[in-house]
């Protein structure tokens, strides 16, 4: 006779999972058909204290799971949408979904391997294939972790620990000179975020300028490392991008190597955007110098197009992710068992995150590459770059419309251009246009501050996307523009 | 006619999607099933370096997905198995792990409002529900991040940038004199992470004294403060822990507030693994006090049911929040769009987490309110308790066997004693016989070192898991005991 309470028992029963899922299953693969029968709008655009009103009044106890799921779907931004063209996430993979699914119900933590004898060795194995991929030695490694803004904080620390010169670890950063870094004006908030995480303050990002395609330049960054050794700043890597945030570009990252290496200093290469590139026999070329990297982040959550989070931190010595977190906790890490080496403990990944329980985000890279195999993503990523370099062409062609720069990866920077509109008026005259497309919804586009004022911005992340619609976005938006 | 390759419109094609749905809804049945059946083992065991090469040699572009998810289904830890009785990790309520599902297809990013339509006020709700039933105030709020890690991390940044007496995020550490915090010595090693991550270095943690019952006492706050100002340390708050990792412990948080409105600190409540005693009428006056803490960390992916990871950082003044990351990205937060107020724009979520893009994770939690309500949850975690304190009795009776603290929550300490083996050979003893635990897969506990020694440790995590249970679990170690 079992104790359970019954509406315990009854949450649990595989037979309601059994039905809910099926229905579910059936919900969301109509959804998807009508999205990319381009039905309905992308985005449900209201009022955000609207949204919040109506779903604060919601009565507890009483819903069905499918009913309400389903309805959160109808309100949600549609990514598989071909009219969606703005953030650089991905419609994923149904089947990743699908992996996702199994990753939350088996819910095996990580930290050590025996929580996750599966999870840990699929992560090694994606992890190894991936270092692989951009050509690191057979010294490297690294984790998964969740999220870039997070795996370029773990790099970073790794960085912190292995160059400062002092234990920062143990001792503080009161122990030592200030730190910096050398990077892009463009480089991605989530760098300047990561050093004031750390107490480097404004001053530990030292702006090297960018060339006219948005690139960091060897001169530059020898001409910020001189002015900030000058003002008695110890500046210990440099980060350069490889498919930057705002406009794609990428860094030149063999010259950047170059000095690095004659002036002793960590460089780190945020790849979240661009790493897929490597799986394109066609464009891996731009990531050409990155194997000379000492750490890399790469999110399979943009190119390989899984749902987010799953981002890759890689180390060209992999034993440099042990200095990243260099503590112990005795419930976990079997403090006392005598190993001092922490390659004797390998295997036990949570002393390389900062996630403690961490999902096991490799199992949806893993089967994906098992189902469809390597060559299938680069044919995805090389049709996002096409699609990409397509509407950058079709807008040149269109009479009012300015594109900021060739797209080297699938992000177009671009904006529309009236006669005798210049300056603040022309940013202006944007933002009020993409506002019209957010309140529209039937297309999503989003914007971006470049040095030479406010863009709209699309990345192109769904393979669906068609020559037509390319058309009807750039229609839909001369049919929007404030007159 | 389509220019999209068959291969990649193959991979999208939602009835694909459904066909492999519904296969896979039928195996996580099935083993869902199988687990609650008490069938097979808990923990496959391999030894890691065999698990890595094995997996490592799978060829890519040839599996069957369902297949190949249904054998890392078997090769994983079962959390659903009662047998199970190890980390604070739970076996996920299966309706919330279809909700990720639906979280990973719509893969919305919300770090602006309209990447989350749904999700961003669904985050407000639960956030606002949360607050409530800690009774926090009207001004209270927060955001859900990734991880109680993170979740520790975000809230002591905001506690650095509001305490610190100077603008650590503009100006560095480097500005100010070293800044500590008061801990305990049981404090989640995630707390010396954070500040070891934020350069704090090791005194940055100032630990007091413990009481008989693993809590902390004001008069050893008091103590540890008098004498970390000595040394000329700059304290800035207190780290109090409801529901401690070690042992579920849980701080007197009105004395702890006392001292910290006396001495101006900010006081900080690890709540991960406690604060979901909140929804249970017998058990949330342990956590009396924490409505008036400054920030407060609550895992919902612990005594909620929910599969990892959905952490709310929660905040008395909402406002806080956005000291936590003080800087803007153009492409996102609407540079020069002449906002001064950051509430002003209140909800754009990815001002306040280290995220950029996030999971939708609130919709678990929502959805699963929804359905279920929320006396349903204060069951589970009542029942949780009560098999922990049969667990701690049963052991108690039988010979052999000593309990180190009589549980305050769902976490059980216990060893084995063999007449006359005392020091590191019980230590020793101990750390045998769970290895032999973890090899034999049959159960699954885990273990902790404590003051007193090496403990086992056993998390009731799994609201299925009957009496009888409980009897084969101590029937097993004693069979499995090393002689």
């Amino acid at each position: 006779m079992s104790s359970v309470p019954p509406a315990i028992a009854e949450a649990y029963d595989p037979d309601r999972f059994r039905t809910e899922g099926h229905r579910l299953i059936d919900a969301i693969a109509d959804a998807l058909g009508r999205w990319h029968e381009r039905e309905g709008v992308v985005l449900p655009w209201r009022a955000p204290a609207d949204a919040r009103a109506t779903w604060a009044r919601k009565p507890f106890g009483s819903a069905d799971l499918v009913d309400e799921l389903r309805r959160i779907m109808a309100g949600s931004t549609a990514l598989a949408h071909p009219h969606c063209m703005a953030h650089q996430v991905p419609p994923p993979l149904p089947g990743a979904a699908l992996a996702e699914l199994v990753s939350a119900i088996l819910n095996n933590g990580m930290a050590v391997y025996e929580m996750g004898p599966t999870a840990v060795p699929i992560e090694f194995a994606v992890i190894d294939w991936m270092c692989e991929k951009l050509g690191l030695p057979e010294t490297a490694g690294g984790v998964l972790t969740s999220g870039g803004s997070l795996g370029n904080l773990t790099a970073l620390l790794a960085m912190r620990q292995a160059r400062a010169g002092f234990d920062v670890w143990r001792d503080g950063a009161h122990a030592g000179k200030p730190l910096a870094v050398i990077t892009s004006d463009e480089a991605h908030y989530s760098i300047a975020r990561t050093l004031g995480v750390m107490g480097w303050g404004q001053g530990g990002a030292v702006a090297a300028a960018v060339d006219a395609h948005h690139r960091m330049t060897p001169e530059g960054v020898e001409r910020a490392l001189r002015e900030a050794r000058d003002r008695g700043v110890h500046v210990i890597g440099i980060v350069a991008a490889a498919g930057s945030t705002a406009t794609g570009a990428f860094d030149p990252l063999h010259e950047l190597a170059d000095v690095a290496a004659r002036e002793r200093l960590w460089l780190h290469v945020d790849a979240a955007h661009g790493g897929g590139v490597a799986l394109s026999l066609g464009h891996r070329h731009k990531l050409a110098g990155i194997e000379r990297a000492d750490s890399i982040v790469w999110d399979a959550h943009k190119l390989m197009m899984m749902p987010a989070l799953v981002t890759a931190v890689l180390y060209k010595q992999h034993r440099d992710s042990y200095a990243a977190f260099a503590q112990q906790a005795s419930y976990l890490f079997h403090a006392g068992s005598g190993a001092d080496d922490p390659d004797d403990r390998w295997f036990d990944l949570g002393t390389r995150t900062l996630e403690c329980t961490k999902r096991m985000m490799a199992i949806e890279v893993w089967s994906a590459l098992r189902v469809h195999g390597e060559a299938w993503f680069g044919d995805v990523v090389e049709r996002l770059i096409v699609l990409a370099a397509t509407l950058a062409a079709k807008l040149r062609d269109t009479p009012g419309f300015e594109v900021a720069i060739d797209p080297e990866l699938n992000i177009v920077c671009y904006r529309h251009v009236p006669d005798g509109i210049t300056g603040d008026a022309l940013d202006a005259h944007n933002r009020a246009l993409r506002q019209r497309v957010v309140e529209d919804g039937r297309f999503y586009v989003v914007g971006t501050q470049l040095p030479t004022g406010y863009h709209l911005r699309s990345t192109l992340m769904n393979p669906l996307i068609e020559d037509h619609d390319l058309d009807e976005l750039i229609e839909h938006l001369r049919t929007l523009c404030p007159s």
